[in-house]
């Protein structure tokens, strides 16, 4: 079923100093950084040869991120997302198989613009998977 | 300086079940259980299209990853390991800009018989990076 790593998500304190550590130190391809307000965070791409890494960051009163980072001052990696071809037949099979699909299990449209479901950290030995159809 | 995202690595209490759930439940390729001794893990590797993802479990009596585990009783996201083409120039370059390499800053001979080094995970943002010569 899963194909791909699509990207490994690092929720961080400082992003701009997480894009330089990135950018100088780790001598990485880095973006500059893009408010998706609609998601509750500012995000930076961390482009290496074979996947990449999102650093994340709160945005807004709301965030999905904020939590975690409160749990985590220093940040920490928040998820992995893997690519599926089909979200539909995926829920399917994790359904069925009694993986539990976050929120009320139906798909929605992600920060790539694809759809995308979240799995409970629980099913996955403590990591949160996001699948991302593409 | 970093290449390719070589591996993701997961510790979990339980590494049949966690390899059953990326095999059956996930759909992915996953080897059988491969134990390292001399590195105190046991260790299974997921097969994705771009990467790979390690899932790790205690060997012995003093495992590297036996207080993350404590820690992180469900399991959960251990390191991130980035390739490199030259650890030794690697290191320098890290210990220039003030990051620290773990232990006596010397690579050591990791779990694919290549040059390794662990970056401070205070300097990366809460995750412990392993940076790979390869």
């Amino acid at each position: 079923m899963i194909g791909r790593l699509n990207h490994v998500a690092i929720v961080v304190p400082d992003l701009e100093a997480a894009s330089n550590y990135y950018r100088n130190i780790m001598g990485a391809e880095v973006s500059s950084a893009e408010a998706l307000p609609e998601h509750g965070v500012i995000t930076v791409f961390v482009e290496l040869e074979n996947s990449t890494i999102e650093l994340l960051h709160p945005l807004g009163d709301h965030s999905p991120v904020s939590a975690f980072l409160e749990r985590n001052p220093d940040g920490g990696v928040h998820h992995l997302c893997y690519q599926v071809e089909d979200i539909t037949s995926a829920r399917l099979q994790l359904e069925t198989s009694g993986a539990r699909v976050l929120g009320d299990g139906k798909p929605r449209i992600g920060a790539h613009g694809n759809p995308v479901l979240f799995l409970h950290p629980k099913d996955s030995f403590g990591v949160l998977i996001e699948l991302e159809e593409g």
